[in-house]
């Protein structure tokens, strides 16, 4: 990849599109962030899109080498349809095929954590490195893993659900509806609903988070506990040390499974519970393999919000690459 | 790799050391039995194996690519020593330059486990397949990844201690100190311990097993537990199912994270109960995610106990042949 290079990166979610022109350096140029309308459906989200790539083409010299796409959902293996993105309602979306055809430039799709894991990758915290892992724990669990200086893909495009491992089979329903996923333990919405039954299960324990949320249980969620647990509440104290158990368990089996050189934790969970890097760290070193352990590095997402735009160009920049 | 093309495999274990000549179609054309000496040596064990593959030499046309060495124990990335191999008691051992200067011939180590899973890839149940895991239930539980074709390493070459993910985080301790280890709770001394520890607990539920082992508690083995469910032991039984629970969470796992389109289940474990692949095969699909389950076939491995050389020998072809 040249760093003269540049392409478009689209990280398209659920409630927001980011569209940003990328340079080779990994640099974001210009950026537009667009309501995603959901209920309006496929073909207007394209053209929220399509829109928003041709005004950065514009901006754009040399010509960007195309698009890349960052999607919320499953993409085949072609890399030419959503599969599947329930937050967007999609199934069986041509996303390559019609963005292609409205703006004339090269298109790529990939999952948004592939192309978060692509930015950390290039440009993050795991540059330079051929094996690493990418853990991103926000809402859901999310992650990517690089062995041998290759994205592994899986035999549908699927590698990486990386919080759907069980780490206790006893555990708590998954929203897969698998027992114990690291997701069920330590996403955002498990976090969230661990604290609701302790509230309920013991309301004076609960006081001080209940009332952050002014008795509105509902409205609870994971920010809300960490924000408890640094004001010394000793129940939300009690639910993080919990979430680092689990997440340190999750961590050991990818360390002592995949044995890569870096172990790289994002997302929404690890911002605002930034101690959880040290936490890890301390706990997979006690318990994983001594060989395992030899070259591991385990360190904080770098790119933040932005990776999923970066990562997403630079995908497309390594894929449509003359020189690649 | 030729079909006429050969090499010499060697499996080399705490207890035996089996040297096969081996041709490019996986078939074993001669094979060579012997004890291993650990309390002699490097240089005795190294002394047995030069004379195995000597004698092989002379009955091999043509002239083999090389050898291969699968090793119970951890090899550096280089593939050039045995770091450490606990049952041979060895550490830092320059076993491939030994070997080479000793015999001419162009060496190859490799872990026990990979070496198994080549064989598999190639020759075995994993035959054609570019994404599969092996995973081999014995006394421990080791196994080894391919991914896009390339079979996973690692940063420090130790990728794939499949049996040291974490399954139940409040479980039992491994012998690596970890809790919870899918080996912990599944592999043969785990099955064993479990089983003691059953009968202390409720003698008269685990009659029928103590019968099996004269009251001799230390010589119980989890193949005397399979034989026991076998004949319809209520103890065994519920062991068994214990067993096949965590084998089935760290499918799940294995599945979600690596998205093989096969798992194949061998080791000593697994061919005392053969059933176990069945109830697995169910148990994942009942709960792994839809799309990891796609292109997946449960199936067990085919090679048995040749696994080993077969493997070490392939290895060796693969990296010395000259087409390759």
């Amino acid at each position: 990849m040249d760093k003269n290079d540049c392409a478009i990166g689209v990280d398209l979610g659920g409630t927001k599109i980011e569209v940003a022109l990328v340079d080779g350096t990994g640099s974001i140029l210009k950026k537009l962030r667009l309501a995603t309308m959901v209920t309006s459906g496929l073909e207007a989200i394209e053209r929220e899109i399509v829109g928003a790539a041709q005004e950065l083409m514009q901006a754009a010299t040399p010509t960007p080498l195309g698009l890349g796409v960052g999607v919320a959902g499953q993409i085949d293996s072609l890399g030419a349809r959503v599969r599947f993105a329930p937050n967007l309602n999609w199934h069986d979306a041509p996303l390559q095929a019609d963005l292609h055809r409205q703006l004339q430039l090269p298109v790529a799709l990939l999952n948004d954590v592939r192309a978060a894991t692509w930015a950390e990758w290039l440009y993050g915290a795991g540059r330079g490195c051929a094996d690493l892992i990418c853990l991103f724990v926000g809402t859901g669990i999310g992650g990517s893993v690089v062995s041998g200086g290759r994205m592994l893909e899986g035999s549908s495009n699927s590698a990486g659900e990386l919080g759907h491992m069980t780490v206790d089979l006893h555990g708590p329903t998954c929203h897969c509806g698998n027992q114990g996923c690291l997701e069920a333990l330590a996403g955002g919405w498990a976090i969230a609903r661990r604290a609701r039954e302790a509230i309920a299960a013991d309301p004076r324990a609960g006081a001080c988070l209940n009332r952050l949320v002014d008795n509105q249980l509902d409205a609870l969620s994971a920010e809300q506990v960490a924000r408890a647990a640094h004001t010394g509440d000793p129940l939300a104290g009690q639910i993080v040390t919990e979430v680092a158990a689990a997440l340190i368990a999750g961590s050991i089996g990818l360390i002592n499974g995949f044995n890569p050189s870096r172990l790289i934790l994002g997302g929404g969970v690890m911002e605002g519970l930034p101690e959880l890097v040290k936490h890890i760290d301390q706990g997979v070193r006690k318990h994983a393999l001594q060989i395992a352990l030899e070259n591991l590095e385990v360190l904080p997402a770098q790119l933040h919000n932005d990776a999923g735009v970066i990562g997403a160009a630079a995908f497309a920049m390594q894929q449509f690459s003359k020189k690649g």
